[in-house]
């Protein structure tokens, strides 16, 4: 997507150096845009760990190529490599537990490196190219699910005469989540481009605002028209007719249809249902969990640090400063995601196309998933 | 209650000085403990407007003292005195249109001062009276709504064998909302005085955060455990079985059982049904419309600045501070309540004692309020 006119990817190799990887801080944004060079395995974890990058589609892109940094600074013995490189797998898998898309890039890469030989050099080629096929990969499947989501979007619209379809979205799963395009903005963008009128209600999303923060700021970039709303609002909105449909991302999603996308969430999926309206996820195939089938019960739920609760950051004199929000000696907890259950979800926007959030809706799509 | 060991209300007259009213300016709490004099029904406009005090109970009180204050102001001659109450009347009941207890303490002051007789003087003392039993009747009435509700704490404590019950409340029904004990958080203080282990989850209660303000800030002063979480952690926490009831305030109860209390109370009461919590409202008898009949299509929602949602004040350096949240060209929408429909709520804990939010309940409690 543009930004100031020029394009980018939310992660991408340097043009003139291959040892060094770049990615967009989102820390600082919207107020600051900040380009960041990552050139070891342990940067790329503590990018993730600290959400330097986030986002389903994208930490899986950055888990692979932290992957590929690691296996060039990796000792050269066969053994002493394979080592290397598994224990960079453990170190990327374990910075965010809730994700899915971490675990499956470090399994690719791992099979990738493992089918290349026995030659060092060969190895770091092969992760090369395995961790540009994942980030090209999660740009093209974001780009057929704004395809396949877009029908939706144009039903409504028509059914409106024309007025502004009003989408309302929790978090960011924007392309600021992903390599390009996003999951449940891409629909609204390729909407916004082919001149279907779109509204975006966007959940600020607390603690760490990624609705008021990215959302927001790359709807605007676009120009799309767009509301910040905190996230107590959307059953309000619901109840009087504000909403015509929600579209989220997802974190990890089990075949089942049982979604962990970020904290809240499963309360806007409540509201939807209590109000008749029709509540979608979308994701790139890679977010699937394939052994999993009882959300609530099965899926690790992150929990991060209690300061992110506490303290919010924001612009002030022209610079972000941190302001503490309750008591200091007030304890708080911060749970990161939460499992809507797959009754509440209408259905599943993939790159292959619209399926019911049900295991016979999904393994349609995948049959290819099918216990043999 | 007690602020640091001495006790106070949150509305009082000054001592030696019956033409001065003052309250604690809510707006810099937790950070620091703020008392302002108000002296003219515009002072107190502006106070309830504002948010320097807040919540149903407490506004209603102040409305009541802002009456008297005018009466002290206005011209002498009869049909002038009659004429600028009536106006002072409109001006506080203009200030926040969601809220019931405005129009109540008002219409009683207006009842009260043309019952006086003509003497502009005794007019003045009828509304000083007035003001006082309103604010008196609020406190008491919060006691006794705190000796009626601790039996539902105790029964669950029981059925859990002393371990701690959660309670998860929204916004501040505590006592900073009223002017003493408060009504959602009596219940609680009863039981910790009665050495029943509690524990609250405080939404922080976006956007104004008067939970993670202004709950937890009393909670704290009071020694009752609690922590501080996200407006979207509610759901998730009630999945896990960490909530074992619902309390919240509200600003405009229907005696048809429709509640409306602070955005996000409605995510709150699906979230609590979904998972077969019990959802409770607690409310002084001052806080019901007795004309209204459905809540969602015929209360006023108030809509307050953009501002509130777009930057949030915190401490910094040991001042209280504003930060921006949003890209600055990025609009935001400010719904300040929400409706929860009477079937989600469990039951209505008034000074009366506990019914059903129906029609039937409600007027069963209170028999005089059955059409003739």
């Amino acid at each position: 997507m543009n930004v100031y006119g020029k394009h980018y990817r939310t992660i991408w190799v340097k043009e003139d150096d291959p040892a060094v990887i770049r990615i967009i801080d989102q820390r600082p944004l919207p107020h600051q845009f900040v380009i960041e060079d990552l050139t070891t395995v342990d940067d790329v974890a503590r990018a993730i760990k600290d959400m330097h990058v986030r986002g389903a589609g994208l930490i899986g892109a950055a888990a692979g190529y932290g992957m590929y940094l690691a296996a060039r600074h990796a000792p050269q013995s066969s053994a002493a490599f394979t080592e290397a490189l598994l224990a960079a797998g453990e170190t990327l898998q374990a910075t965010r537990p809730t994700a899915v898309n971490l675990e499956w890039a470090v399994q690719r890469q791992l099979t990738a490196i493992a089918g290349a030989g026995d030659d060092v050099g060969a190895k770091i080629e092969a992760a090369f190219s395995a961790a540009q096929a994942i980030a090209d990969e999660d740009a093209e499947f974001c780009r057929r699910i704004g395809e396949h989501g877009v029908s939706l979007l144009e039903e409504i619209s028509k059914r409106k005469g024309g007025k502004a379809v009003n989408i309302l979205t929790h978090c960011n799963a924007g392309w600021l989540a992903f390599v390009d395009y996003g999951t449940a903005t891409a629909p609204v963008y390729v909407a916004h481009n082919r001149g279907i009128k779109v509204h975006v209600w966007v959940d600020e999303t607390r603690p760490r605002n990624q609705g008021a923060r990215l959302t927001a700021w790359e709807l605007g970039r676009h120009g799309v028209p767009h509301t910040v709303i905190v996230d107590n609002a959307g059953g309000h909105l619901m109840q009087h007719g504000l909403v015509d449909m929600v579209i989220t991302g997802t974190d990890r999603t089990l075949y089942t249809g049982d979604v962990a996308n970020k904290i809240g969430t499963y309360l806007k999926a409540l509201a939807a249902k209590d109000n008749g309206i029709p509540f979608y996820v979308a994701l790139p195939s890679s977010t699937f969990d394939w052994n999993l089938r009882d959300g609530v019960a099965e899926i690790p739920i992150e929990q991060r640090d209690a300061a992110e609760v506490k303290t919010i950051a924001g612009l002030r004199d022209g610079a972000i400063k941190s302001v503490l929000l309750t008591p200091p000696d007030s304890p708080a907890a911060n749970y990161a995601f939460d499992v809507t259950p797959a009754r509440l979800v209408t259905a599943l926007i993939t790159e292959r196309g619209i399926c019911p959030a049900t295991e016979a809706g999904v393994l349609g799509l995948y049959p290819e998933k099918r216990p043999a």
